[in-house]
């Protein structure tokens, strides 16, 4: 018997396919991952010498010795409870009341901004954030329809005057917040600031979203309180062990003490895969008790200051006079402002022509397009990749400053 | 420093947050799962005496000493390559030529379903279902808010008369067709009836979306072809490794030819969780690889059609007159009819305050209530749990029969 397929038309997809412009960039920086022919500063990779190999091969093997049939089996939505104690019980060493009954596992804390997002807006309710932001937190936000209400950034954290405003006129739904070591910028909020910001949301109708991916990736001043100290239960906090331990395991989480929200958040995540694999739940587990994170912390944070050091080291060295760029006190990213007429955009496509990939500024921003930024990732590069790639970025830089000057 | 922190009002959800009649029979399900004073034939869980736990020990061994680095870091969100040449190389066996770049790996064939339907559907779309059919793909088609187009099954499958007259006034978006050992009825489409059917969809502007996670579990008759094999590239076809090696993993997958909607799934897949967990998938391979998948299928398929005809006899011995089940030829659930005036959901309650999850009929209808069915999962329990379960189940059917031939 043959069968003959007949081409058929293409289907049509659903409106929420159409591109996103943020998306676009994703694209590039995901495909910049798996080029073997590009050094890539344009992720959010951490440096894998860092990742904990044999001690998690050891918990494996513990894992799958002694629980293999459960690490293997269904398991509940809300997450392996032995992991949402070990994450309650950290926040308490920060002074934080947080109970593993108010904690949902995710597949990374993307997952949890999605949840999070999906139970909140609706087409046309207002979402706050920092300008510029996260840019996969735009992407995820855009699924809803919301209106974005994009609110400056000082060097101190979000410019309180801006966004009292803001919350007056524009009332949102809820305000995403990104506190420690920004994505993109490397800022970090003064203490001063979160307490002044928390005074103009406390007792009002809206939530917090505090994303803090980076948090315990300090290395340089003194930790300041979460949002979640200071607002209780109407701060929402997402969390990840992608950027200590390990991103390829997935694992993240979102702490809500909405009850409601909570409930409705934990059917939504069944509705879209079940829950979390189970077994890298307990793997994670099994390597955070037998071993200090402390002290693999403290590890991290040492190569992380010695690559903000180095990159900070080679811009001063190569860009050109007129470049500006932030110097974070942790986490892995810094932000690099232009020269006049020079745009983030084309520093991304003639670095990546180069062999060198970059993230321009545009992806971070909801409404402001051709901005003179870039954004760097310092975590992930060799030092030898740290200089060739700054060096050649800083020949970019200059190239099309001078063309720029030319054609004034 | 003190901060009182004062009630605030509950935030006001999403539209989409609103309770899905779906859902709560998932919690109770989900919920059984995890009380430990119930025996449920509730859920899909595999039995975990199939779980290979010593050789997927070997396996995270093999990943994290030879690949470790890559096993703990970011990856690529369409998945694994050598696990999607794998899935690829499977389907080539059984006569469907498929490319490793028409698969996405999701986190379970639930986060593929619901990818395919947030790229396919818009509110009042029509997408065509079995009915009854698999409780959670009608809940995650309820996310987009389609129009759920039922069209009844027979012992051989898809009614095809009533399908064509559905497809010719309805013109539905897609089907979503569940061909073997299909959840809740444990039915097989018969060959005569895939081709028959595939006739009916051919050429037209209907994507079939094929879910076949018990294909493997056949303990009795032929395999038959898929629609992928009838239809080419106006089937994507969901697969899993949930029922087969084990779904703690979270690892299932799409084959979709579609290249626009392949690449609008992608970036979708990236929005929601960047990509699933690649320790998993590699040590998953790993086992795939070292091992012979045919040989513990084997060993499966022994066990469930043991447990099926066990739980057949049980219900033939401890049911009253009246009630008839199915009996399938692979997969995990049978699918049983009440007497008149017996309803599921009253079994299920009953069943469940005396020790014994059930799942009611009910939620695998999208507009039929109080039907007089009830499912059963017979690949789960120990042989004593079976005989025990049935004989409770039997006494609860007996007594609801009463009460309602008393009350006539």
């Amino acid at each position: 018997m043959s069968i003959t397929i007949e081409p058929t038309a293409t289907p049509s997809l659903s409106r929420r396919s159409k591109p996103d412009f943020q998306s676009q960039f994703l694209v590039t920086i995901l495909k910049a991952n798996t080029n073997p022919n590009l050094v890539t500063f344009a992720g959010g990779n951490p440096n894998s010498a860092s990742f904990p190999v044999s001690e998690m091969n050891v918990a494996a093997d513990g894992v799958l010795q002694e629980n293999g049939f459960a690490a293997l089996q269904y398991s509940g939505t809300q997450g392996y409870l032995p992991l949402r104690q070990y994450i309650a019980d950290r926040y308490r060493t920060s002074g934080l009341n947080v109970e593993p009954a108010e904690v949902i596992v995710t597949n990374g804390s993307q997952q949890a901004l999605d949840i999070f997002s999906a139970m909140m807006i609706d087409p046309g309710d207002r979402v706050l954030v920092e300008n510029p932001t996260y840019l996969a937190a735009l992407q995820t936000f855009h699924l809803y329809e919301p209106e974005i209400v994009p609110v400056p950034l000082r060097e101190d954290g979000i410019d309180p005057h801006a966004l009292r405003r803001a919350v007056d006129e524009k009332r949102p739904k809820f305000a995403y917040l990104i506190p420690n070591f920004q994505n993109p910028t490397g800022l970090s909020y003064s203490e001063r600031l979160r307490s002044e910001v928390s005074d103009i949301f406390r007792g009002r109708d809206i939530l917090v979203l505090e994303d803090n991916p980076y948090g315990d990736l300090r290395f340089r001043g003194e930790p300041a309180h979460s949002f979640g100290w200071y607002l209780g239960e109407q701060c929402c906090m997402l969390g990840t062990f992608s950027k200590i331990v390990s991103p390829g395991l997935r694992i993240g989480w979102i702490v809500c003490k909405q009850k409601n929200l909570l409930e409705k958040m934990l059917v939504y995540k069944a509705t879209l895969d079940l829950h979390t694999n189970i077994f890298g739940q307990m793997v994670l587990h099994r390597y955070l008790t037998d071993n200090d994170l402390d002290v693999h912390l403290a590890e991290i944070r040492r190569l992380y200051k010695h690559k903000s050091e180095y990159m900070i080291a080679c811009i001063e060295k190569y860009f050109p006079a007129g470049c500006r760029c932030t110097h974070p006190d942790g986490g892995m990213f810094l932000w690099v402002t232009l020269p006049d007429g020079v745009r983030g955009i084309d520093v991304q496509r003639e670095s990546i022509n180069r062999g060198f990939a970059v993230c321009a500024g545009d992806p971070f921003y909801e409404y402001e397009r051709n901005v003179p930024h870039i954004r760097l990732n310092f975590s992930n590069g060799s030092d030898e990749q740290i200089d060739s790639g700054m060096r050649v970025v800083g020949e970019v830089i200059k190239q099309l400053l001078n063309r720029y000057q030319t054609n004034k």
